[in-house]
């Protein structure tokens, strides 16, 4: 992986030689149908640049519903706005519910004479909002001729003539995690029924919303209704597509556990004159317990840490050589000298990874003072490759710092505890769940690539990771049926955090890719 | 002096062994005036039985101006209140003061016949308060049965009938440090006055108000009244006595260099999955810097960083050798079940410090998002020991860091030296000022221990260094003359924190050791 990364930084001569290599290894390159005039995607293209102006209209009224986690009237009435959309293109909608959970809306519509099944699966919940971080509200989307901060101001799209710029940027929460995967499924089947296009399998819809917090519910679902969400292939809607900016398939995620350390000092603070060097410094503690578990280059010092790690696969191995270098971008939009390891992106998410989240002991800046913390905490989210197991990780790691006279305690430590034990760690795990990736080379995953070349103005970024976390192993637990991931999202959508938005060019590159994985899949 | 160490710990019969080893070195044993029927402490302790309520009541009053930093005019009445005290008992009193700063009350009181004077210094200003913090208002006095939380209830001591119970705690900010040492020095005239005893030196008093907010003036106000200052010894009335409740006097104090570090990712918060292994982690490379600087022993690992520092001498070796072991009673007290070293704490005092005062790095526990944070910040202060320069031990630190492939900037890096430099490090220096031991074996020194002696029912600890930081070398620097701490506050008065507290029998102790101080000093 060392050698491919190092590679992959010899520059554009390079890169052109890769975007080659990649439309061999989709088995694409010399059918490629965007290369048709009369290929689906520019019919779609027509229409969509002729119905822009009803598409954004669409997407703003379902980016308005407040569909957070803490809102349980928001999710609810956005899953029943979904489920009429379902409706109103005729399909057969229904949703799906277990008490205390958002309702899964869940669609069909059989395609006479189709022998494939095709479960289009994303989420219409968002992350929770900090709504005074936000520059517009994160319910009433805005749109920028520009990512915020760069110059840019807010456009009045709606008095504006389309076409209108792909530059421009919607501002909302779950703009590009994960809404635009409903606008842009719901927008190509309008497409596709203005030309007079059929489906080429029988579609189903999973639209679930939990996700962001945590899909607790999500496999009693699945499980309950396994019959009707049997199908030949899930089609992932979620995550970001390339740095590169060109679309994006992903065959796996990487799965997480996390946990939070907290390490004890003295009882009280104390005067850092009188006992610095005597009482043992919990800041200190915490630091020295991180540097025992992840070395400078990031590598996961934990014995027997990478025994599972299951090796790349050919398919997988050619996949990422293929991508185009995006390792120079990055650094200079993040304003960063180095990465952690001499590798690519790719390289490196194809390898677990421990991330400290945060570190709290005492105080900094100003507000120090000259004491000895009473405690100090580290948060730690590991993502997880196939095959490490959650649970083992877990085993693994406290095993470790006991070797390193750690005593591992899940309860605030008494008197007598602290008193018979001099390093003492309390581990608050959370739950966590397992990496999945899914085969590259099957029938399937070849037909997925083929349909998102043709939908492609440039080859597509073919991935066998996200480096993020999706519970992907929930659908091959259930379901054992070959899973694609299909990202809408630009990669700087700000995710998870303020000012979340989507940039147009990504909303038309969507709704060409949804339109060929509805229309065009083939296998 | 580790072995010293552990010798220290062999228990109850070494102490006793220890005790008689002190007395023998401060060369009093045999002729301990304590034991004489007519000593002057018997005589002052009696008068003080009859006058408890009385000085309670002066010192309540001076408990009740807000003298803090913050608040120039509650340090101006404080200051005009002390100088009062001192010409109602016969001195001639001024207040020194330059612009921008609360007064030094100077007081003196010529002894006809007195061959040498001494300069009683302390300070009447207080630690900030955050007064939510507090059981009972920081400015009103409130005496407590005993330490709060230990199912302690408040006393009405103006009501009730002396002798009050010595166990007594009275909470307020300043009781401990340092307002004790003004009402004791007052009381202790009073006392010597009641008595017909005179001073046997002549008095000279400086009570600063702005220690707390570092001395920032005391070396000018020194300077340009240096001739009036003049003096054959420095009684430095501040810090607490010893762990073991024993009366202490101090020769030397550590001096002190604080900064904070801030340590800089990615210049906005990206997903940790997504980028967990490439974009370097400030948080990681926080404990990594730590690491860096300090063992988990707390050694300090900075080059060079031992080599100025002066060894202990063989008075200071001694005087260590014959305290009693704390070591035991303290990691009761603190619920910690070792030291950082395996030594005594006044062994570990005598050698330089690296406390670690806080770390912050993105969020913990429930706030913790799965993101790599931009930055991450470690405030940090070193004690230092003679003869350590504060400026030495900047060049030595920045310098290890280089070494260490950091490149350490003083302004927040803009984009182009981000990109430049892997590892980037911010250095906010504090203002430092360096340690002093005075010499324990000189004529002065040992008349102070005899005095203390003389005025305590036990052997007086006599340390050669606080391991807290008092600016002595301020008075060393303008006047090269003998210098010697007499604390009084408890060591468990939570000083510098909330609901600061002196212990009624530390108050009475004080009074003694005040006495002595004025009327049986003789060298």
């Amino acid at each position: 992986m060392l050698q491919q990364a190092s590679v992959a930084k010899k520059g554009t001569e390079m890169a052109a030689c890769r975007a080659a290599l990649l439309a061999i290894a989709a088995g694409v390159f010399l059918a490629h149908p965007a290369f048709a005039g009369d290929a689906l995607k520019h019919r779609v293209d027509a229409w969509r640049g002729a119905h822009e102006t009803q598409i954004l209209s669409a997407f703003d009224r379902l980016l308005r519903f407040p569909s957070v986690a803490a809102d349980p009237k928001g999710t609810a009435a956005a899953g029943a706005y979904l489920k009429r959309q379902l409706e109103d293109r005729g399909f057969s909608a229904e949703l799906l519910s277990v008490p205390d959970a958002p309702p899964v809306v869940f669609g069909s519509l059989m395609t006479p004479g189709a022998k494939r099944t095709v479960v289009f699966y994303a989420h219409y919940d968002g992350q929770p909002v900090t709504p005074s971080q936000w520059a517009t509200p994160p319910f009433d989307p805005a749109m920028r001729s520009a990512p915020l901060g760069s110059g840019e101001h807010v456009v009045d799209w709606k008095s504006a003539k389309p076409p209108y710029d792909p530059e421009w940027r919607l501002y909302a929460r779950s703009a590009g995690d994960d809404k635009i995967s409903q606008a842009a499924f719901l927008a190509a089947f309008d497409a596709l029924k203005a030309i007079g296009r059929k489906p080429s399998v029988n579609i189903k819809v999973v639209w679930e919303g939990e996700e962001e917090a945590g899909s607790t519910h999500l496999k009693q679902i699945l499980q309950a209704n396994a019959g009707k969400l049997s199908s030949d292939l899930w089609l992932i809607g979620d995550g970001p597509v390339h740095q590169s900016r060109r679309p994006l398939l992903y065959f796996g995620a990487r799965g997480t556990i996390g946990l939070d350390a907290t390490i004890y000092g003295p009882i009280k603070a104390l005067h850092d004159g009188h006992y610095g060097n005597w009482v043992p410094n919990p800041a200190a503690m915490a630091a020295e317990l991180v540097s025992q578990l992840r070395a400078e280059d990031g590598r996961v010092l934990i014995p027997g840490f990478m025994d599972d790690v299951r090796p790349a696969s050919k398919a997988e191995r050619d996949a990422i050589a293929a991508l185009p270098p995006v390792e120079d971008g990055l650094k200079q939009e993040f304003q960063i000298a180095r990465s952690e390891a001499d590798e690519s992106v790719a390289d490196a998410i194809m390898r677990p990874a421990l991330n400290v989240r945060g570190i709290r002991a005492g105080k900094v800046g100003d507000e120090a003072a000259n004491a000895i913390p009473v405690d100090a905490e580290v948060s730690i989210d590991f993502r997880l490759v196939p095959n490490q197991k959650p649970g083992e990780i877990r085993a693994q790691l406290e095993a470790f710092l006991r070797s390193k006279g750690w005593y591992v305690v899940t309860a605030v430590p008494d008197k007598a505890t602290r008193l018979a034990h001099p390093k003492i760690v309390k581990i608050d795990w959370e739950d966590g769940y397992p990496a999945f990736r899914s085969d590259m080379s099957s029938a399937p995953a070849r037909a997925a690539i083929a349909a998102a070349n043709s939908a492609a103005d440039q080859p597509v970024a073919v991935v066998p990771s996200l480096g993020g976390s999706v519970p992907l192993y929930v659908f091959d637990d259930v379901f054992h049926a070959p899973l694609v991931g299909l990202p809408v999202a630009n990669h700087d959508d700000n995710q998870h955090a303020a000012n979340e938005n989507i940039r147009l060019q990504n909303v038309w590159d969507g709704i060409d890719a949804y339109a060929a994985m509805v229309a065009e899949l083939d296998w």
